[in-house]
């Protein structure tokens, strides 16, 4: 989000960003329930710095509980219907609380299992994955997640779009401290960057992504009517098509195409399963999993020019000063609280 | 592979390379059991035209048989530690055996538990990652395993090695038809494919690798005296982040560096844990799940340019004709049976 520099922002403190979210979502129809997970979720994302996942959602969520896509008062159930696999039916909400509700009953069947799998339906996902994988960790676990959303990118060397952006993250558990956190869409550039970069008049990198007749172009609002493109080639493709069906086919949830042909188009998320394994590396590698995986961080840090994935958000977490908002977006989000 | 196409070839029917192998491994030194799950794997990969994973690899097996890195008579054993994880002891061999002996029960914890695991200790893999995942495939599984190798690539903005290749494969199954595979290194180009560009002098991509300064270079010599690059920038490196984590971290096995720094240098594989995921589609989604995925392959299918993962491997195994080995790969191989 390095576009926002040059816009006016204000300072304001994660409290009074946390007052401001809370009052937008109740008056906009959610429960407590829903408001608390909702505000949690964005107040994390601009405390990391993940300015993508954080304010600048709001507006989103809220078109779609005013449009009555999206059930602020749903009320998520979770069901342990195998022995290794947790269920959550999100009641048609955000998945916020779907994932809070879903992650104790998961980390209980890794740490009992070994390896288990949390599936959540009916939801609708507006943010980083980072906090659900982070959860997990916090509990000595491996989490990977992933979650489906609209088809706005095409397969490697395909000419139309098919998959969403489909992110995947990972975080692995280093006790006493932050996890290494990895959060990637698997497209070679965010979505809302693009939509930034058209609305900015600038060129985009090439391999981005492909106008509506399938060319390669540096044109973003050329991309916004084509398709993006994955990141990594053929190689990122696959990656993109893992997370179709591990979070669609896997778990009954709509493939990314699916999503979109059914959504009203309000402008906040598609409908899209997420599926989130846990792994305990204690159970599995034995007491001196920890320490092993902390001598090899230590090597990989030694290497000139290396960084571990989330260092740079985890340092952005410890510090408590105030945060920068786009003044324009503050002003859109002011005016959702009436 | 393309390189061969050069060189001179001669024509073998499988049943000829099946007759090869298994007479050059029994020659030096594998039992029964050993030598006929190395045959499989490397008549596998012929027939598929995976050509860097089988008859080349023959020589590095013998390397290791030879100089007693690795006990050609291991007898893999089984253990169901925790609920939802098969363990198997490898007991020093190649990979093959220890996978064959493991997929059954982790396919049965699968199918009771809805997911699981298996983790391969102490065993040498030295070949494709697809065998594992196809054979949960074809029992209706989804399938996803990954392995540590010798350290050659450099994280990402990194200056030295620290990764292996470090592949990651997995298997979506379609009952009735060949499964949707990828098998991919998380690096920007194979390993064999850059030595047999510096032997015949050929230039590389940008992007493949760095020198020992840790600068980049498109001279294959100076990437093997350097570092290989991941694959797609900093996403590609977390990707081989996370194989390291979990072939290694999570199962107490070594992390890439560790097992080249304990190699003897004999050419053939370093040792190298394996982690196996299966889940099962029709326990997660129900009886539609098979429906509901190839309504979206077809969908996939349907876009001019795109290519479903692993179809021209599947194509190439429907053909029974001989296949065209590399002559001067054929005298090496036949000096070694005897």
């Amino acid at each position: 989000m390095a576009h926002n520099i040059s816009t006016p922002t204000q300072a304001l403190s994660l409290a009074d960003i946390e007052r401001l979210v809370t009052r937008v979502f109740r008056v906009n129809g959610c429960d407590e329930a829903n408001t608390a997970a909702l505000t949690r979720t964005v107040v994390a994302a601009e405390r990391d710095g993940a300015l993508s996942h954080g304010l600048f959602r709001v507006p989103g969520y809220v078109a779609s509980l005013r449009s009555g896509k999206v059930n602020g008062a749903a009320d998520p159930q979770v069901a342990a219907s195998l022995p290794a696999v947790v269920r959550v039916d999100g009641d048609n909400g955000f998945t916020p609380l779907a994932i809070e509700r879903g992650i104790p009953a998961l980390a209980s069947a890794a740490k009992k299992l070994g390896v288990a799998a949390l599936a959540i339906r009916r939801t609708y996902h507006f943010a980083a994955l980072w906090p659900e994988t982070e959860a997990l960790a916090d509990q000595g676990l491996f989490g990977l997640a992933c979650v489906n959303n609209m088809p706005v990118m095409a397969p490697f060397g395909g000419d139309a779009p098919l998959f969403g952006t489909n992110p995947l993250a990972w975080s692995w558990p280093r006790p006493g401290k932050a996890p290494v956190t990895c959060d990637m869409a698997t497209s070679a550039m965010a979505y809302g960057d693009i939509q930034i970069a058209a609305r900015e008049g600038e060129t985009l990198p090439p391999g981005c992504g492909i106008d509506a007749d399938g060319q390669p172009t540096t044109d973003p609002a050329e991309v916004l009517a084509g398709s993006l493109l994955p990141f990594g080639g053929h190689k990122g493709s696959a990656m993109a098509l893992l997370v179709e069906l591990l979070a669609g086919g896997a778990i009954a949830e709509p493939f990314s195409d699916e999503a979109g042909a059914a959504d009203n188009g309000d402008g906040g998320p598609v409908r899209g399963g997420e599926l989130i394994l846990a792994l305990s590396p204690e159970m599995l590698a034995g007491d001196e999993w920890a320490s092993h995986c902390e001598a090899f961080f230590q090597r990989f840090a030694a290497i000139q020019g290396a960084r571990l994935p989330g260092a740079a958000r985890h340092k952005m977490r410890l510090d408590d000063a105030t945060r920068e908002v786009n003044s324009r977006l503050l002003d859109e989000i002011e005016a959702l609280a009436h």
